[in-house]
């Protein structure tokens, strides 16, 4: 990647101060940018990391007045942080597009399509009737099982395994060691204390602008012709567990470490916080939003509710209780000394 | 897989009303089945659905009467259910052994032996002095090191690891991106704030019957000539930790993210929930039960015990205890509003 | 490896009572040595192992007087469990140059360079620019993307995946499954509730000495020139979600199915147990300790802390905090009598 600043202006519509020719080859932070590398300013506290960065160009807001000298050309723009974020995604473009063609040894099995200017890695598992888009990069050592179909411009990271009839949207990212479709955990008891597994035959549906962390499992429905679904737009950050049937609303934000049981329906836009357990068969409306390490197991109904706890409960009720909890030994002293009292009480004594 | 309604009726012994020619593909829920599935109905109340059914077969218990009219095929049994069953494990047979063959490129390495009718994906590795059973399939990508053991009829999921040593028994199913047989965590302090890596020489031993979900890590024991025990029917979940020298009794079910300790023994039939954290170095007696969330770190002497909490302990006293805990602020109250009455008290202020 | 006793006892500057041209090929556990093998005796309650060992060669502390007759050779040197530990290593560092060469298909892309004495496992893949040291095991299926280093004598294990741009040091083990590089989770929230990718161009830092178990995550930085750092002698377990630009002081050690959110550094010798959270953008001093499913929230400033719970504090005011806790139902009781008492008390009721 090599543009001129005044090409870079002339994407963010701004308005260069310096000189225009000067070649940008990377983004940075305004304290680490290097020659050739371009920044930005949007909270005036950083102000003063213009006066000594060797960035090439900075990113400003119009009508910025500068205190000393600037080595770097800059860019005045209504927004630095929003033009920033433009720069960010064109660059990750970029970078998405720099693989293509096909390495070798690589497997493709019968009946499998693929669109254009795909990347399919070195050990990377194709398997049969597979149906893959356009701009889609498979890497090395990448498993797609049989009737997986993955849409335009998705990314399946290195090793990531979709077990066959997964279905993947479009602009998804899948990072590595991620599991998609492994078998829900079923197992009827029997009486003699062993278990009889039960076959898990549905699959998993991801819809569009899903983007997965590394080693996170998604376990696949347990009847055929059953999903489980993760809804448009959905964010699930490392190692989480979502467990067979389960249908995540779209937009919904989960941190690492969580875990979501059987069946469970999660709402639109809501917000789960790290190493949080939410039960099996339970249905949270829209917009929850629940605490770092938080257990759930029973419906959620209000729109927008706040939980801490576990079991969790409103966060307000949480940290109150919480603060008394900590000071349980001074509560305990307390009643013991009133205890002590009333029994001293000479009408109480009579008794 | 096809079959028609009288072979299935053949297979579960039981009574064809209707047309017994017609072709069976698929099994499915009865409010989802279409033209070529099978379905079944156990529980009165879902009765509705067979009257509007696609379903081309239902099955249904002995000495149903119909209340209008049904388009299905219906073949009536003693137990719908556990037909029902017999279909999916049937079905869970037909698919698993659908793979067969040797995909190129694979590997195997030196004195390495395979059983009749195996599957070996593409890019799985096989080391050296490796014994595989029959029927047993090894899907794409997955690594089985050195002297590795595999019992008749075991599964091995795309892109599992098994590091050398490791011995997995008959009938197993080991999901994707599990490893099986890493080092376990042993570091001697040295006087110098560093650690000195305690090498781990043990391996892991799993029985038959055995279920391993995705991401799931067993450590190997640490010396040379121990093992990590998995049980006979052992049904582990996805993400969960298991470490080095754990002995895991048979029928034993352990749900999603859990970890055990190293060192640590569980009983047999013990059945621990999610992101439950077991200490190391203890014992539980065999049907021990663990609450979701909770962390247990002391020996469990008494058979069936059922364990809450982070100490974890009798459920039914934590829930108690729980339940004050959340009127904790209440209490706080209470205890002000005591204290404020005993100091007015004039017997007392007299003292 | 097979060594004769006396080679042995001459590297351990030990002096041999017996036949020191017996042959030894192994290291085990006093109670389960058989012949050919090792053991030691540190604890003198493990003394009466030593006259039913089969073990060939036995390590003692000089001075032993052995109350019956003893079949073993033995070895007596000044500090039993250290020598062991050296013969430990000794192992240790023999089954890891067990496996040198390439085996094929392996990939390798453009201007990368591999030092000597160096195993590069079927289907394992390096991308472009890569610089690896002398004697590194790149297991099989494991994966390097473009620009990775890597220093002399580290092990990457079978299905380790590395992103681009990772840079690991000397005598680093990284265990099957774990992804180092993957995406920071960050999205931009925008105003019609979806969220916007900002794209991770940083990387991951990782020192020397460092030990990571399985299935653990490290996400890259978000900036391009930050980065991910793990300092020297850090022993990462299993399981572990170590966020983007989180920094990890030397020696810190962290038990499995920890994580640690976003820009939080810890200091050096730090000890985290297993299942804890760690909050985003806090500090933590040196030697801050942290027990088994605490969750800390805010910066810790003082060495040597000791902490306990969700949200953590001081472990002795937390157990102490715990112990009430369990005896709320019992306090609640205390609080009702105490109540009624004062209720009933006749200068009360005159109020």
């Amino acid at each position: 990647m090599k543009f001129t600043v005044d090409q870079i202006a002339s994407l963010l519509e701004g308005e260069v101060v310096g000189d225009g020719s000067v070649e940008i080859s990377m983004l940075a932070k305004i304290e680490n940018a290097k020659e050739g590398e371009i920044s930005f300013i949007s909270n005036p506290k950083y102000e003063h990391f213009l006066y000594s960065t060797n960035a090439s160009a900075v990113i400003l807001k119009k009508g910025f007045e500068p205190k000393k000298e600037i080595k770097s050309t800059l860019i005045l723009v209504d927004d630095p942080y929003s033009c920033f974020t433009v720069l960010l995604e064109e660059y990750h473009k970029f970078i998405s597009f720099q693989k293509t063609g096909i390495e070798q040894p690589s497997f493709i099995g019968e009946n499998s399509t693929v669109g254009d200017d795909i990347y399919r890695g070195a050990f990377s598992y194709i398997g049969n009737n597979v149906k893959i888009g356009n701009n889609v990069k498979i890497y090395p050592n990448a498993y797609l099982g049989d009737n997986v179909v993955i849409g335009d411009n998705s990314i399946i990271n290195a090793g990531a395994k979709l077990y066959a009839n997964t279905q993947v949207g479009s602009n998804c990212v899948i990072h590595s060691g991620t599991v998609i479709g492994s078998d829900g955990f079923g197992f009827a008891p029997q009486k003699d204390g062993t278990y009889k597994t039960i076959p898990q035959m549905g699959n998993v549906i991801i819809g569009n602008n899903v983007d997965i962390g590394a080693n996170t499992v998604i376990d696949c429905a347990t009847f055929y012709g059953d999903a489980t679904k993760i809804g448009d737009g959905v964010k699930l950050d490392n190692l989480i567990q979502i467990a067979h049937n389960v249908e995540i609303g779209n937009n919904t934000v989960i941190a690492a470490q969580t875990g979501v049981s059987g069946s469970t329906k999660l709402g639109e836009n809501c917000v789960i916080a790290g190493q949080v357990g939410i039960a099996g068969h339970i249905t949270l409306a829209n917009k929850t939003s629940i605490g770092a390490q938080a257990g759930l197991g029973k419906n959620i109904k209000e729109e927008g509710a706040q939980l801490m706890g576990s079991p969790a409960f409103n966060y307000k009720d949480y940290y109150k209780t919480y603060a008394i909890f900590k000071n349980l030994p001074d509560l305990n002293v307390r009643l013991k000394q009133l205890e002590e009292k009333v029994l001293n009480l000479p009408t109480f004594q009579e008794k």
